[in-house]
């Protein structure tokens, strides 16, 4: 602990020395626009951040899936002696940034007082003589998902010039794709899976706990989609002279709905929760041990209850089936006296270990047999639909598994006891994100466990108007990375 | 019976000969365009129905409710000793005739050999010598419903050619509004009660019955409408990160949607049924005697099942609760995964005598109340969001009571009666229609029964393109208008 405390001042100072040149160099790495779908703009990112991790070493491979797609880039610095491999992921592409209400260009990186929300002003930071850690960088990127980047750039500078050697060998995994969804991501980890290959899986994505303090999170719940679509009469029917005996498609989805789940959250579909993994006696006090924030949360939405009695953060630590949506007929002015053809219905489940959408699939199309649909996966012909009272469309969308890392794996302990020592104080732990990321692929394809660690402010509006990072957040990161890098052991 | 016969003939003998001379009349007529909201449209309508009464020794009035709104044409011919005075009405403004598929102009009344559908050809019918009962005159407002006025008209100049004199007193009332749904004929029946006045009154408006066989109803459903907002957050959520938690206002609808009726049409709100008065056992019976086309409907329609083990005809004689539209969220490739800010729904209630439309709101919004609902009228603040766990905005679209008249009273059985000695064969009774007309309230203003008599033929495309009137479906209202006013007395 003794040297780790010498080590951090180390970094610190070297941190405290160096601010603008590591806001110049950050400022940089903001200026490429870095849409995905703007092959250009994503060659041109892959090339500054290739670039960057040569001058400190790294051995550098652009990664793709046979096809044609954004690259992911492989760096490798391999230390002598050590034994383990840590592989630090995060995203250089980025949201798009047309949504109006930009107060300045998100391609050109603007520091500002501090947050733009409270009327913060632009600060001349390269005139300035020292960074104060609440002012913030404007542009897209500067948090979601370039923060983690330049803070492990500046992390090994800060360890050369303070003489200090990393004690794990360090691969980064910078996918360039991740705001699209992925698509390629699957395909890159399996074809390149020797190459990527390590011991433990840090993704930095994402922001931190909303009261504030630093979290790791252990995993994400899985997800799979359903459109549903029940059939009326093959025209649309005046409901005076046809009500009470042409079948209403929507009153049918109604209670097709009803039947799927209460208002309360709990799903009604025998199996749903078979698979279901119990949270462990320590997930489940990691998930006690929350900032309670509900009470605000509530009140900000002006929720009049909420579901259920559990916490928030019970409440996503458990299955659930959402109702995107539902399309039929017309409401308020449109609304006319009609029986209308079908009806639609959208729905997102939120899969928990051990539940695979495969079987999710399963156990609903049985229920709605049991429940007298006739199930097809196609808009059924005049005759199927003459032949069968009750028909429903079911399209499933590709999902994939949750993932839950667990407190108990020896790299996954070592890895939040090193964040305790760095940071100097427990962080919150996490069992599992509400939302989904395919994490599961990533360990299954990988075999190693996969942790999240964000950096960025929670208040940083990724993926809207004025995305930005505080830059306290990137020294943070710096420093906790550089400590990681020569405490990591197990 | 006798002298009915040969008055029959006469009148037969009458329109045979006459037929070019009441078709040119006739085609004069449809050549005013008849679109309420057009004033001077109206107006010239209204005149040329005046002029034509006032040539058959009507005294005619033009009413209105006190606004400068379309007027009734009200044409009342004394007959002298009759003690009887049957009002018969219908309307001469028309739907709007902009829709595609006319195959001539709308306002160019057109002879054809058949049905536009079949591949009828047009024809020169001022020069054919005889004129086919299976022509169709093509037209906007040829059956719906100028053709009950044509139809009046010549019927009074067969009486008077052939030395006949009607035994009842005669007042026409021809509506200039009922295709905007008859925003002023409540007011025009309160202000003009007196001039109206009568001992029964018989509507013809809309198709015979789906057979080919003569009908007469007895009665129309009423209706009112309800509007639905279900509220959930005040910004849409994410479903990772608040499902589960945040209640989904599209399931919470679904729920209450669901507890208001099952999907084989039965309501569940209590007290709904409270107020139907029972169809008598002669009403039952004609229900039953009512030719079956169900299954060719169903076939048409490729319905899987119908709601209920009823027929269509009682099945339309039972309130009815209709789900018209449900909007919240996206399906398909809009779904995002979100819960949203609000659900709605839209509902019409088709009700019998002797529900109201005050009596169904009572006993719907007691009932949302049982169920834990707190029922608003107007959008909440979110103070009143936040302190009501489920809130529901019920907005009541203005409605009306059902009619049914009855099989028993004087009039109708005598208009029965004559019906029946006019056209050889007993019509076929409907004691009330599936859709809605204000007939409740035109019943009760004026104190008189009110009794349907369509005259058109059935596969008439009223409201679309290509409508038509089967010149014999004419050439038989004639007839019967004429049989009725020598025939009809009690």
């Amino acid at each position: 602990m003794g040297s780790r405390s010498v080590i951090g001042r180390q970094i610190a100072d070297y941190r405290a020395e160096h601010e603008h040149e590591i806001l110049a160099e950050f400022c940089e790495l903001l200026r490429h626009r870095n849409v995905a779908t703007n092959r250009q703009d994503i060659a041109s990112n892959a090339e500054a951040v290739s670039d960057a991790l040569r001058r400190r070493g790294f051995d550098v491979q652009l990664l793709d899936d046979g096809s044609d797609c954004p690259p992911c880039v492989l760096g490798e610095l391999t230390v002598p002696g050590a034994t383990r491999t840590v592989v630090f992921y995060a995203h250089y592409d980025g949201q798009p940034a047309d949504q109006p209400g930009w107060t300045t260009d998100p391609w050109t990186p603007t520091v500002r007082s501090g947050s733009t929300a409270a009327g913060a002003a632009d600060v001349d930071w390269q005139q300035a003589r020292t960074v104060d850690p609440e002012w913030r960088i404007y542009a897209r990127s500067a948090s979601d998902d370039k923060a983690p980047v330049q803070a492990m750039l500046s992390a090994l500078d800060a360890l050369r010039c303070t003489g200090n050697a990393p004690i794990v060998n360090i691969k980064v995994l910078y996918e360039g794709e991740e705001e699209q969804g992925s698509p390629h991501l699957s395909g890159i980890l399996s074809r390149h899976r020797e190459a990527i290959a390590g011991d433990l899986f840090v993704l930095s994505d994402g922001p931190q706990h909303p009261s504030g303090r630093f979290q790791l999170f252990f995993g994400v719940r899985g997800m799979t989609g359903l459109e549903l679509t029940v059939y009326g009469p093959t025209r649309p029917l005046h409901s005076g002279h046809f009500g009470n005996w042409a079948p209403n498609p929507a009153i049918m989805l109604v209670h097709l709905l009803a039947a799927l789940r209460d208002d309360d959250g709990a799903v009604l579909i025998p199996g749903f929760t078979a698979d279901v993994r119990d949270l462990t006696g320590a997930e489940r006090a990691a998930l006690t041990a929350l900032p309670g924030t509900d009470r605000a949360i509530a009140a900000e939405l002006a929720l009049g209850r909420t579901e259920g009695q559990d916490s928030l953060a019970a409440s996503i630590s458990r299955p659930a089936l959402n109702l995107r949506g539902i399309e039929v007929g017309a409401v308020g002015e449109r609304a006319a006296n009609t029986i209308d053809t079908r009806a639609r219905a959208s729905i997102d489940f939120r899969l928990v270990p051990d539940q695979t959408p495969d079987r999710i699939r399963d156990c609903t199309e049985r229920y709605l047999a049991d429940l007298g649909w006739t199930v097809v996966a196609a808009d059924p012909d005049t005759a199927t639909l003459a032949a069968h009272p009750r028909l429903v469309k079911a399209e499933w969308q590709s999902g994939y598994p949750a993932y839950r890392a667990g407190f108990d794996s020896p790299p996954v302990c070592a890895l939040i006891e090193s964040v305790t020592r760095a940071i100097g104080v427990e962080p919150l732990l996490v069992p599992m994100l509400g939302g989904s990321l395919p994490l599961h692929t990533i360990a299954a394809t990988l075999a190693m466990p996969v942790v999240g660690m964000p950096i960025a402010n929670y208040d940083n509006n990724q993926h809207g108007a004025n995305e930005n990072l505080r830059i306290g957040n990137l020294w943070a990161a710096i420093d906790l990375y550089a400590q990681l890098l020569v405490d990591l052991s197990w």
